[in-house]
């Protein structure tokens, strides 16, 4: 037991006032255990960074390698301009996975999983890297994908930029939690439930010029109807990642 | 056409280099029609804000009051200590639509509607603002529940602290677009298409010490399982604001 809160420890980020949960800290963790498999459930994140004193908070699609970040942007972009000079950001990804509700309003919650992570962005740099991260991209949600497509022109690559850090501090936390009320409220007739809510994928909407009689590719295999997108993501990723 | 047009403007958001949108303008929204709808939409936003030049980024409740922003926060969260001072903040929400594949890498994407809006965040001030913004977040969602609740306890509005801000300027970005590619690429054998994502409301888990016999409230009738939260909450969000 001791080893395992050792080893625990040991696979944990650095904890200080950046990335300390003040609110609830029971919920909080530091852990790659537990920080890694929110984030690789997640297609979407949200990036926090500040430019001349103005926050901004830009969605985009990112991966994870290690405890390295990668994210798109486009070239033409505010923030990709600004942040390959080496710039603080926070990393947010969030599941909603429920809305709770209580005989009170002050014990009305909701249930979610969610990682606060803190490095320095920079850019992809060089042909090869780019090349690489658009690959990895492609088949961290579709795997084997890249090979199955047209490669990269170079001007798409030109076209293309990706963001990176490696993640210097995160802090994860989950709720999840039936209702619940104060003793004395049970007796407050209000019917009291908590609904699930799930990303769920739909089915597949093909391209109108599909090559006629082409099978379905083994890079969408887990694209099922009515599956979770969040599991699907985390199988997608496990083959791409291991 | 030059009435309505003149209508739209009117309508906007002014822009500038903070809202403007400049990765794809073509997909940029600034008029209240557009940013409006993918609000009313959401339960969770991320908002960014600055704190001695670090970024955060932080998933929370929020809603919406004409131009107004609210959102929850907990008086012992360093946010709210310290948004209250009245912080330049930009909150962000977005609502993943679908996962697109192409036939080459540069084609992929994915289509969403996104806001972002910014303003200056403080604190909702006084035991009656308060207790009203407690009232409002849980109508919100569950319309007329505020009124089926036992009420706030003083202790309680003393515990809860809620954010506004108004918004000062906004845009929306919408994509929606099927699965396309460069001509010659047709003549590549992936088979692709686009995958719709949707986040759905799943049968309700009744709390364990329901009363015997209580029905279920008018509350929740819009959350019946299989629905997207999407378009339940801009029914909800209706029914409490009009």
């Amino acid at each position: 037991m001791a080893d395992l809160e050792a080893a625990e420890r040991t696979d944990a980020f650095p904890v200080d006032r950046r990335n300390r949960v003040k609110r609830r800290p029971d919920r909080g963790r530091y852990d790659r255990a537990s920080i890694y498999p929110i984030l690789d459930a997640a297609m979407v994140c949200h990036i926090a960074y500040v430019l001349d004193g103005q926050p901004y908070c830009t969605p985009t699609g990112f991966w994870r390698e290690g405890d390295t970040l990668y994210w798109h942007g486009s070239s033409a972009s505010r923030m990709i301009e600004r942040q390959g000079e080496g710039l603080p950001v926070c990393l947010t990804v969030t599941h909603l996975d429920a809305i709770v509700q209580a005989r009170c309003g002050f014990n009305h919650s909701i249930n979610y999983r969610s990682v606060m992570a803190y490095g320095t962005a920079r850019m992809v740099e060089g042909e090869e890297a780019k090349l690489r991260a658009m690959d990895a991209f492609m088949d961290r949600f579709f795997p084997g994908r890249s090979k199955m497509v047209r490669p990269a022109s170079r001007q798409e690559i030109k076209a293309t930029s990706f963001v990176w850090m490696d993640i210097e501090q995160a802090s994860g936390k989950i709720r999840d939690v039936p209702p619940h009320d104060d003793e004395d409220d049970y007796a407050v007739p209000a019917w009291t439930a908590m609904f699930p809510v799930r990303q769920i994928v739909g089915e597949p909407v093909e391209c109108e010029r599909q090559m006629p009689g082409l099978p379905r590719g083994s890079d969408t295999a887990e694209y099922q109807a009515g599956q979770r997108l969040d599991e699907i993501l985390t199988r997608t990723y496990r083959q791409t990642f291991g």
